[in-house]
């Protein structure tokens, strides 16, 4: 037996982390160990907050449980003694003490980043018909411990040992138990807070026995093994599957592994004199710098996030205990000192005394993400730098959603209001659960979440939402902190609502409002109105865009302002925009773009009558016929270019030639074939005949891009002497210079690039001889295809530039349509065979790698080459981040996306100085 | 003008080599520079053999021509004096000389490789009205002198100046103007030979007259001026139609150039005593070992080729003219001793002087080829390593195909032609569709499966047919690459045919073929013939394949198994065979290959009642059905693997789980989903809906290959037992070792492989268990998709073998869909963009970069790895050769390319070391 192999060797060092008492073995910077919340108890325990005693079982244990078959390192017990050990050593109370007052702990899951949808928390850990009757006399409040006796065994028997609502049961059955109870004993249903210590008895022994016939176990009676089975729950639940479809929403890799926490419990509900609450140190919803929460006195915690009763603002406490008020208002102060940004932090009042249970980073709304750091910065909290790498960049968008208009919302029927709980307004069909939300918005409804509260298992319906709407809860409900996450619109605790599952109807002050009916909610004022309500543009757009509102007249806009401007003073790449028209143009250079990444000119043949030329060119049999309907183009062409060029006042503008097969041109029906060939006085069967030779199996693949300018060089001809007339022109007319950069699409082989340049060449030279007047422009292509990237050090010896097409990149580098990828991309997900949705963010080890290989070629031949990126990954902060490490020039994306890529190019800069 | 840059700069050093009177200075190794025609002409001076004197303008000059718009290095006109004066000096007549007989010359074309298409040959430059006078005199031969300047005059007119046949014309106008002549002056059409001098100078006049009226400009006079034009229209048809087309299909860059050659004349047309022959040093079509060709007395080489005289065979020389015969003789021994090779060369006679006016390596059969290398061999003339190396690896097919017997084809009528897609001839009855095609060759009938094009479902006619002809689809569609690999002759892309399922008829240029009417097809050719036409199997297939001829029977068979001997000694990467039954793999076997590379696992679903259980698997609704469905497969799956790992006798086979969409495995007309429904008992609906579920936009980039097994692992379960049991049970019942190598198709991510490997492994366990039996096996992967070829490394970590499936890592790394190019390859390759059909022989530069990364890659990880090619490059010599210099384990080709792939495999390892 002496050379038996153990795991062991694979136990980290030190895996246990105590705090409390003035001191802890951890810190705040150990999140990757000690998860979030345990790093910063760690932290608070430090700079002498109170915090109640424990100690972090770390997420390395989590990884070694599920490499090894979900066993623990064999160390873990003696750690954990240890730890309860020194826990007892600063209460003064003994865990499992029949004798004395018991010392009783709380469990927790503590991930890197927060993440509802695991394992949340057990209270009261400890307890059992020994210690809960000498808790009984420490207390000298029997009526408390077997309350809290009661909730521990229905706590633990719902999450740890899996005692839930089974199918066909309507409530909750220890609920149902409950109700039971009261029904017999009051002939009605009361609160909780009215049954007496008998009560509570009764229903621990009835809840012992619940579990007993739905495990076929007896309900643990020794403190250790409840302990024991609480740390399993936690490490198990990392991988339930609420939270794996939030890791996967979020992209957070499954190897990070969750810690544990297991702390002393204070109590909030001991009586009148205690309490908890929630708090955050500024609004999380505008951002303004005032202490903002709420809290409910004798309670615990989870009643004020669980929204059975609707809490009170914290600056009622003021009111109710000044001292502990005073004592929490200075503990904001010394948390962002500290911390140097927003927190959100839990406390609980036990008899007059606060105690902190949690302190993180606050999640806050986009509008309040701005607020905050342009404050924290005048305030010299932060330097300009920390306030640019702190928003999330995919957060920029929400200041640029829309709210009501002025003229719809005065004439709206108001029918409720609740807390402002996510900025924005929504209108949308009414749907009271998720799965029926989550098929109307596949249908391609606008649809609202409505429900009493959310719980994690309603996460897909909310992600479908255009908004969230519940009738309990408050600003910290599973609603709120969910939605202001996601950026949703939200409006929660609108208590006026009466909401029936069963018949899916809400009756609100004499309204009823069935399933499929409108309701429009605003989640900056928390207002609820009947009916669908028009939106209108957020302020940053009605001064940007619309001009319709004046800078000064806009807080918002003021520090969306002042952050684009320390982006543009940190960024390294530019940003410019994908746009095909003139007012795509301007909004795009309004939102600070410098120019056109790509401008599709195919766009343009589906306007007006323009599309007639364009069937009539490819139902030409002769080139003379098609050269005529070609030509019939150009003014049209011309002049959308000229619209352009002038729009841009002289910034780059990249234009690419003809790409999509010209099937997608030809009507497809029999009835649409059939008025064509009256229009063009045709047979319909030659219209069918062209439409089925055009007909490809792998469209994707096919005749299109730079091939057609290769079979129909008359295409590529009419196109460039547009563009480069247009320039000219543009160039006389306005007095500034246009350099158009033409790009050809889908090149595969340099020779392509050639032909094409060669016929663009032609024709420019043509142009100059009859204008008199020569400009520079240049001539590039998309990298789009593997085998232009690989060969990129060939085709650049003709490219002035390149743009990495990511779209089609992904689609031939993966082998994937886009199209066709729903069948089997979502299980792809869930399976995490890929990390996020590599039509969205660029997947960066495949075709991240592709581009790496092009770029390197590219620069081989031609050091100063200009590289931009046109694919839709263009405006996703990853992607941007990526394309900002492999040194490209400039990012593209559609206008509205510009502020989110200029801020994710100034992080990437920041982040790689 | 001192600063004048001169083209001159760009100019070679020397760019005019002469040759003749027993000296050159060029030799046999220059053909680069000096063409073929020039090197060996040079060789021949070199080594004393008589030949005319002259000289060569190198390719170079061609080069400098083409890229300096058609001009020449300045220094040209002083080398061709020279070159003209060291001729003049060894001949002893002066070139232009009006007193005496003058030099007059030939003007050649001569490429590095022989080029039909190209300007071939202009003869008796220098004549003109005074020169010619001077030769009449000099030789006392009026008729001949004459005679040679009217020849000088329609060869110059046609060939330099461009007088050619008018549209609308039915003649050559030279041709017209003889005619007209001899009927005026003797009432009928009499022989060139019959006319006097004095009709020759008449037709010099008409000629001239000819010219001027055509060509608006007077016949060039001086003879410095003849050469000029000549020389250029040699470099001008460098890049003529024909030229171009032919350097495509050869594949022979244009880069190249061509040489020019000038030689002093001599005249086999002088009288009785002179003659012009053409002569293989051996027989070129069978190879044997004798003195081969044909000569015409008194005539000019051009006379012999054209046909106009039926030559005599060269032994007839030896009675017409011993001595000349002797010396040629003579000749042809010192030229296989001096050349190492057949020699194809061409001679005249002068007054019983034997001139040498061309040798080459000449052109020969396969056979021929096979038969030259071994006796070579045996005669000491070459080693073994040279035998292997000269063999053109792409004739062995000519060995191996069925052909039409030799007075049979002479009598049929053709009525159509295609593109040649699968070697060979065949004869048989025509059938529409592929079960009437079945039925057909049940009743003992040989039958044509003919179709517009052909799909999966067509497999089993394919099978039953002797031959498969399409009226669409170009040498890679699936009617060609099914026949390749099933070794069936095939003609696709007959576009004249008109094929009427309907009426079941075909009717092409006036001729209408029913169903059940004979047509003939030849696949080596792409011809096809109306009715019936005798064939014969070739020696090979019937020593190797049939058995009806044994070996010592055939020396084509020994020579051929001569040959793979020498390549197994040669090679250092194997061949295998893509086989998915039994009797190809057996056929493979013999010839020559060393285990399967590809087994496809799908083709079986179409056998028999197989395809019900496809069909009811992709039509279950619930998962048990569709694993009901699925397990039905399970003993035919079992057993074919075990056929044919009987059939490999313990070589190794790779098994490539189900890779197509499941689309291509229903019904897609309506009438068929009707009779399915019934068989079924389903509504058509629901089999309507499923098809339009499974419908993909892009089905190459679909839902396939691991996708499939990833979203349904329980067809994986069944792949995966079928092949262990089947190898564990074939171990057991014969003796010897089966290790399967299990191929996972489609993968892009390591983890796709990782979760199928999974589901192998666990069903490999099961199977252990339940047979009390263990066995080795494999998992690998197909690199097909550019992202695997980019991250092989990580994919390597799970992968123990790599193939590479070319045709789709060609379709997605050009992205490029094989079934859609058809629109713009043939115009790529005229431009070309492409160099040779990407889908039949690598694009090395892109397709191939992907490989060569993939392997780097690969090796870093694992490097053992085993790596091979299953994609239909794999029997593509050019192909081959690539994947040998990348340094592959093994090619895998279709078993009648095996031979082919052999020999390209043993050529690539010989010219590597």
């Amino acid at each position: 037996m002496s050379n038996t192999t153990c795991a062991c060797s694979a136990t980290p060092d030190k895996i246990v982390y105590s705090f409390g008492g003035g001191t802890a073995d951890g810190n705040g910077t150990m999140k990757n160990l000690l998860g979030g919340k345990g790093a910063n108890l760690a932290e608070m325990a430090r700079i002498g907050l109170p915090v109640p005693p424990g100690f972090t079982i770390t997420t390395e244990v989590c990884t070694y449980y599920y490499a090894h078959g979900r066993t623990y390192p064999c160390t873990l017990d003696n750690d954990i003694k240890a730890g309860i050990a020194k826990m007892e050593e600063i209460v003064g109370n003994k865990f499992g003490d029949t004798k004395a007052m018991p010392l009783l702990v709380s469990v927790r899951s503590g991930a890197r980043e927060s993440m509802p949808g695991m394992m949340d928390t057990i209270l009261n850990l400890g307890l059992n018909d020994e210690t809960v009757v000498a808790m009984a006399d420490a207390t000298q409040n029997p009526r408390f411990a077997w309350d809290c006796y009661r909730r521990f065994i229905q706590m633990y028997g719902d999450v740890v040992l899996g005692v839930q609502k089974l199918p066909g049961e309507d409530h909750e059955p220890f609920e149902t138990v409950i109700e039971n109870l009261k029904h017999e004993r009051y002939g009605k249903d009361i609160l909780d807070s009215d049954m007496t210590a008998e009560d509570s008895q009764e229903l621990v022994k009835r809840f012992k026995a619940l579990v007993a016939e739905r495990t076929g176990h007896e309900f643990p009676v020794c403190p250790w093994e409840q302990l024991q089975g609480a740390i399993g729950a936690v490490f198990g639940s990392w991988n339930n599957d609420r939270a794996n479809v939030y890791r996967q929403k979020y992209g957070i890799p499954s190897e990070w592994g969750t810690a544990v926490n297991v702390q002393a419990m204070v109590f909030g509900n001991t009586g009148d004199e205690s309490g908890s609450g929630v708090a955050f140190t500024r609004n999380p919803a505008s951002g303004e710098n005032v202490f903002y929460g709420e809290f409910l006195m004798n309670a615990q915690g989870e009643d004020v996030v669980a929204g059975v009763r609707t809490p009170d603002p914290v600056a009622e406490l003021a009111n109710v205990m000044p001292a502990a008020h005073a004592t929490l208002s200075e503990i904001r102060q010394t948390l962002e000192q500290h911390f140097h940004d927003m927190q959100d932090f839990e406390f609980t009042i036990q008899d007059r005394k606060v105690w902190m249970l949690q302190t993180r980073n606050g999640k806050r709304t986009g509008v309040a993400a701005f607020r905050i750091a342009c404050e924290m910065v005048e305030e010299g909290l932060i330097d300009w730098q920390t306030a640019v790498k702190r928003i999330p960049a995919d957060q920029v968008d929400q200041l640029l959603t829309p709210i009501f208009s002025g003229n719809a919302i005065k004439e709206a029927k108001q029918i409720a209001h609740g807390l402002p709980a996510g900025p924005g307004a929504a209108s949308g069909r009414v749907y009271l659960n998720a799965e029926r939300c989550v098929e109307a918005a596949d249908r391609g409804e606008k649809v609202l979440l409505v429900r009493l509260e959310t719980s994690p298992e309603d996460l897909r319906g909310m992600i479908a939402a255009e908004g969230i709407l519940t009738a309990r809860g408050g600003v910290s409900s599973h609603a709120a902190l969910v939605a202001r996450q996601m950026g949703k619109v939200c409006v929660c605790g609108a208590d006026a609502l009466n909401i029936d599952y069963a018949a899916r109807t809400i009756t609100v002050n004499g309204e009823t409002v069935k399933e499929g009916d409108y309701l429009s909610i605003d989640g900056t004022t928390g207002l609820v109105y009947l009916g669908k309500v028009d939106t209108a543009p957020s302020e940053i757009i009605q001064v940007l865009i619309d001009k319709t509102l004046a800078p000064e007249q806009s807080r918002a806009y003021q520090n969306f302002a002042k952050l684009m401007d320390w982006c543009s003073q940190a960024t390294r790449m530019s940003v410019r925009t994908n746009a095909d028209s003139p007012s795509q143009a301007e909004a795009a250079i309004a939102f600070g773009a410098t120019g056109i990444g790509l401008c599709r000119t195919e766009h343009m043949f589906f306007e007006g009558d323009r599309i007639d030329f364009v069937r009539q060119m490819i139902l030409a049999t002769k080139k003379v016929d098609r050269v005529a309907a070609i030509n019939k183009l150009l003014p049209f062409q011309k002049s959308d270019f000229k619209g352009i060029f002038k729009a841009l006042k002289g910034l780059p503008a990249t234009v690419r030639l003809l790409d999509p097969p010209l099937h997608e041109f030809l009507p497809q029906t029999k009835e649409q074939q059939r008025d064509l060939a009256e229009k063009f006085e045709l047979r319909v069967e030659d219209i069918m005949r062209r439409v089925s030779e055009l007909h490809e199996f792998n469209p994707m693949l096919g005749h299109r891009g730079c091939r057609l300018g290769i079979a129909y060089p008359e295409i590529t001809e009419m196109q460039a002497r547009a563009i480069i007339e247009a320039a000219i022109e543009v160039t006389e007319e306005e007095g500034f210079e246009v350099v158009p950069e033409i790009m050809v699409p889908l090149v595969a082989f340099k020779k392509e690039l050639d032909i094409q340049k060669a016929v663009i060449d032609k024709v420019a030279a043509q142009v100059f001889e009859e204008k008199g007047k020569t400009i520079k422009y240049l001539v590039g292509t998309m990298i789009e295809i593997p085998r232009a990237a690989v060969t990129a050090d060939q085709i650049a010896e003709t490219a002035e530039f390149f743009s990495f097409g990511t779209n089609d990149l992904t689609q031939t580098g993966l082998g994937m349509s886009r199209d066709d990828s729903g069948a089997f991309l979502p299980k792809y997900q869930d399976l995490e065979i890929v990390k996020t949705n590599v039509f969205a963010s660029i997947d960066q080890e495949g075709v991240g790698k592709l581009m790496e290989i092009a770029v390197e070629l590219g620069r081989k031949t031609r050091p100063d080459i200009k590289l931009g990126i046109c694919g839709e990954h263009g405006g996703d902060p990853a992607s941007v981040k990526f394309c900002n490490k492999l040194g490209l020039t400039y990012v593209s994306c559609s206008p509205y996306r510009v502020p989110t890529a200029r801020l994710a190019a100034a992080q990437a800069a920041l982040e790689q100085a």
